[in-house]
């Protein structure tokens, strides 16, 4: 494994450095220096890669597909900043929000530009694909929209299901890996079954994914996490284990406290008492497990779909790269 | 021109249906409904018109080019739904405004997903030149972007010059009719110098609309205008004239009300008056009739690169539209 994750500092690096110098211009600063900001700010840069190794693994070179990757990159970033302003939240990666150093148009138009810089580095290379390529980049787009929608309106809902949860994470995290995917193998030339692997392992990964982060609001050490444990509880977060606890709880005492929660209606309840209150009601219905048996049955449903690759180094980069991405405590 | 009128009016029929069945899905319905009460809202349909005309002066079709006026239409109501945002406006065209009627993250959504949408028809067709045509519509989000910027910029600005002013319009409003017309040339298969002449067309048609809009302020009639006469004064609007007039004022007491007006400090002057004090500046420097060529001079051009093509229907369709355009009372 340590190959690869030569190969994956080597490839971080060129993503790092032609991220660098997507802005060539100076102003309109008000735009071009949160942009700076922004694209100097690190990130592990999950879904470039997902796209450059379905890429390798269609038979694809890196040199084809940083421009894409590049692309990919600058989407999701765009989505950062824009959910930032509707979350109202101050710091990302250990750094202000650019609606917060500067102000929320500035961020509104950080975002527009970011969308059309994005499809601008889609469009540098000449591909035969192109239009199924951007077909594809673009309906990453339409469902990312829809996925945020849903979590802003489910914030406001007190019936959201385990079923709609499942629905928006797959709109609003797994699709733009899978898109990353889908973008990689179009590039690389891969054949239809190909790509439908390759797009099926990068969504059930992005499932997995957004399912442990879930998980680890209630299980993680604090220092490994970097989040206050149980902060999803105090707010109220439609997590995969308070609807899960929902539809399983009986007892009268246990659907109160968890009614609380999704009002964010606290009462004289102290934040720590609450959230071990919650923990325990997980325990006694067997949500955590419920969530750990999800993550791990979405886990394993990406490598089943890795089986069927033909080349080994691209497969185990891929591998590498999902575990890359559960790594967190687990 | 009767007969103008009449395939303007076919084609914007034809245009509004199929913007009526854009939004397809019901849900999210904080991003669905704002859409679908967003896009019944009317319109001129200036830009898809500019498109289709361009298309037809080209050799190509109507029907080749739905889709991709539909898309530029969709991408100017993105522009829309953010730029009331930004300039915290009530209404437009005589409905509430997204983030008013629902509220600030439902309008940046929407706006989001517009652009999705846009591209998503820009797509629908399979043309050979679709990278050049997506490169082009994505100029355009790029150049609108920093537009939009240079104006919330100049805002904040007491050094802005009638330059910078044409700099931005060309970028806020004349690019979007620039690239509607190459869209509508690259589809109708218009050579390279066919094309540059539409081109050349819509921008300085879509410059001459702009200063059009800024001289309105101060000589039309408000009752045809249909907003209050001097408003731009009062809200201390960087206008062609205003930036004119500092740039020829040279009495102090002139120069003074000027300033006054730039830094949005009336005092105690009542609004009416200053209004009437900044046009005698107007006439007293001839201001207004700076303007009033400038927009004689753009038109001018406009037509000129008219000259050169050689379909008289289409050269009188796209006349005519640049007089629509332009048909407010001057």
């Amino acid at each position: 494994m340590e190959i690869i994750l030569e190969v994956y500092n080597e490839y971080k690096k060129k993503i790092d450095e032609a991220l660098s110098e997507v802005i060539q211009r100076e102003s309109p600063v008000t735009l071009y220096e949160p942009l700076k900001y922004l694209l100097s700010g690190g990130g592990k840069r999950i879904r470039p890669m997902m796209l450059i190794f379905s890429c390798e693994a269609s038979g694809g070179k890196f040199e084809d597909c940083l421009n894409a990757a590049v692309a990919i990159e600058l989407l999701h970033n765009f989505t950062l900043v824009h959910d930032d302003i509707m979350d109202n939240a101050d710091s990302r990666r250990g750094r202000q929000t650019i609606h917060k150093k500067w102000n929320e148009n500035v961020a509104i138009l950080c975002g527009d530009q970011l969308i059309g810089l994005a499809y601008e580095y889609l469009l540098k290379s000449d591909f035969i694909q192109i239009q199924q390529i951007a077909r594809a980049f673009t309906e990453g787009i339409i469902e990312v929209c829809e996925g945020q929608s849903f979590d802003k309106e489910f914030e406001e809902r007190n019936d959201v299901t385990v079923k709609d949860y499942l629905n928006m994470i797959g709109k609003k995290t797994a699709k733009m890996l899978e898109i990353s995917a889908v973008i990689g193998g179009l590039i690389g030339n891969g054949d239809d079954k190909r790509i439908e692997v390759l797009k099926n392992f990068a969504f059930n990964t992005g499932m997995a994914f957004q399912i442990l982060d879930d998980y680890l609001d209630i299980t993680a050490e604090e220092s490994a996490f970097g989040k206050k444990i149980g902060g999803d509880i105090i707010e109220g977060k439609r997590t995969y284990m308070l609807l899960k606890a929902r539809e399983y709880a009986t007892d009268k005492n246990d659907t109160e406290v968890l009614e609380k929660v999704l009002n964010k209606d606290n009462g004289s309840l102290r934040g720590d008492k609450l959230i071990s209150d919650v923990k325990k009601i997980y325990e006694k219905y067997g949500v955590t497990i419920s969530a750990k048996k999800e993550i791990e049955n979405y886990t394993l449903k990406a490598e089943e779909y890795l089986h069927s690759l033909n080349n080994e180094l691209s497969k185990s980069k891929l591998k590498w790269l999902s575990q890359m991405l559960m790594g967190r405590k687990f």
